[in-house]
């Protein structure tokens, strides 16, 4: 059973009318209707406005996998917060970042880089597998397309990921590795560029297909135990 | 269900009584042993003295992850054969050479360099994982000692595998790398250096593990179906 | 001063008047007539119909870095030519398939997949950077726009390339992995896709300076010069 | 003209008479006096007791590639500090960082894992390249001996390096990777670990050609002068 939380800051479904038409239960409520389905996981949902930020040692160390959608609240998320999710995907938990959770603070700190990109709403976008026997691929032999979707573009400044498997070709002339997988101690992150809160990107079959994959994908493997530091080896 | 073809030449184990001693039922029968007490594995073996190499089309077809234990018969086997189990391989079949499998005609045919070490008898070996988070490496999260073993040392000529999972310390002052991942096609690959006919290296748990993991992982996850040519996009 | 030779099978620049008007002294010349403008540079050209196809021993031993444009005549390169130049590549000389040489013999003998892809004339190309501290990336700091260009399209089944420089954009709604690099023994090798014979491609300021760049990038680190085999190391 | 600066953390040569005995100049001094003979490269030395801990805007401005070694005195650089040395990463310039340098702020900050490894004085270390064609392992066709140094070995938790190009071998049953790249932003990095500050390691000839190597490899291609955001694409 992989046990599965779904993060989400959970403000623009509330704010705006025309988010809250696509994502009446939030998108965690999306994410959480398809996922939920899988008899091998076991969902939760908790949001930012939760205690600890719905990321308490306790939550976290009861999830092998989590989920994060986040926006315009990435610097409401406190350091404490964030440090602790870095440190579970060190000792090996899963994690997922979704479309605008590229700027979220866990994901910086953890990569390193700026994660800065270019961006256009309202763009037509084809997602073409470029890695077929990928587990993340599984089922997903013809390009996706997605009539709107916010456009994301190179140059993304990310460090080179362990494997790229998806690219997204949008209409205005601008590609993205949209879908990167990387690892990170003992811990597998993927990050996957659609999923913008204005258009039903989540209820696309072949998006869920993808997200379900990379959860089953990122389950730990081995889980780290020791503490953090460097360990002398003694003379026997 | 899994289907697991295991190849070996089958050679020594009848040639001389040292290593009959070690595998009297030949290598392929002592991986046989282990792999078929998976319940999702379903196992055969086949061997260079059979019809067609033990490498038919009917056989590939019927094959998920083909296992290979090649020595001294490298040579032997038909430049048809390596070409059928080269396109498998590109249309998605998992491919584990073992040992001394490196130097087989489909590795470097599909491989393309020329897969030259280093090597010595009678040598003690510590394998050391340093990709944690891999299936490969589920549950093996100790050094694996192995007081007698053939040394295989850098350079070894392979390309840039996709992973290194397992590096290979040797007493004589050597290193390698001795679990390497590479991607063609659809198919995955994984060579691992342990594993020398004299040695009882496969009885050992630890590496009947790690080959049992290895199996899982490189089944196939999108089987290729069209022919193999560039495929011109007509206007519509 | 880096040795350059420009391989050109040169058929269809004297078989097409369209194509000879684009490349009157032939796209070997075109090479030419900017590589030979570097002081680090001494540059010369071979074609398919010279003695040893110009892939002599002599040849290649004088060689740092071979550039090969080749697309109707692939099948017409001698296995022995092929092998020797694979052979070289090995040992350490530089390797730069253009466009259609995609699809030569030996690159698909020193890389062992299928090398298929998707193709459609006419289209126009956005080449873009997403690799910018690579040195075949340097000066190259804004996307590079190419109306009118050959399409070539993902999947192109290739092994996994070291660094990925740049993804090609085309308007059709294709992506592609335009520029790749990969390691194969001592060796470099670049694969670059713009330059198709019926387009003036190869006058672009910007693509003479990307090809440019990928010579200097392949030029020899060390050469090998010990025999291929494998190696046995003695007890002393 | 490469601009090389050289940062020292400089306490263990002042603080203890067996340090001074081994680098009476400083380790950096000892890097120094290689480095600036060579013609290409103009470099300096800057410790943590200078003004701005040596790390000014002005400084690292004039800086194209910062070698790094720091030790005991991780925790005295401020976050400021190791801040400006990510960004000038980021945007180009090359960052080295030595030995015991593993662990210091900047790196750990910028590739965002532990950095942990295991570790004991007074070993013999054999270090072997992997990685015949890169620019760092120029002229290194030879494994280096060093009867002494600090082991350091595996688990070494670190994102996946973009390339691995020397393994080392420790006679206490340890391997390391020894020699990694890793690209972040417009910047290269390479880690190397010979070098402890109770051992001549630096005076070696070919450790010295190596650290000569990565100074040339990690020079600035491109150089970043946009501001750090997400950048919005207008309609035209």
């Amino acid at each position: 059973m992989i046990k599965v939380t779904i993060w989400n800051e959970y403000q623009e479904e509330r704010q705006y009318d025309h988010v809250a038409k696509v994502y009446p239960k939030g998108i965690h409520g999306a994410l959480y209707d398809f996922l939920s389905k899988n008899e091998d996981m076991e969902v939760k949902c908790v949001t930012l406005d939760m205690e600890d930020q719905g990321l308490s040692e306790e939550i976290l160390n009861d999830t092998d996998v989590l989920l994060w959608w986040g926006h315009q609240a990435h610097d409401l998320v406190s350091d404490e917060a964030a440090k602790r999710v870095q440190q579970h995907i060190l000792n090996g938990m899963g994690f997922i970042p979704l479309h605008s959770a590229h700027y979220c603070k866990v994901l910086k700190e953890i990569l390193g880089t700026s994660m800065c990109l270019r961006w256009k709403h309202d763009e037509k976008e084809k997602l073409i597998c470029v890695n077929p026997s990928h587990p993340i691929a599984e089922g997903i032999t013809e390009p996706i397309i997605l009539e709107q979707e916010e456009m994301y573009g190179e140059y993304f400044d990310i460090p080179k990921p362990d494997e790229i498997i998806f690219l997204g070709w949008f209409s205005c002339g601008e590609v993205f590795r949209s879908g990167c997988t990387f690892t990170r101690g003992w811990g597998k992150i993927f990050y996957f560029q659609p999923g913008h809160e204005e258009y039903p990107i989540y209820y696309h079959p072949q998006i869920q297909k993808i997200i379900t994959n990379a959860v089953r994908w990122a389950k730990p493997v081995n889980k780290r135990n020791n503490d953090y530091d460097n360990v002398e080896v003694k003379h026997e």
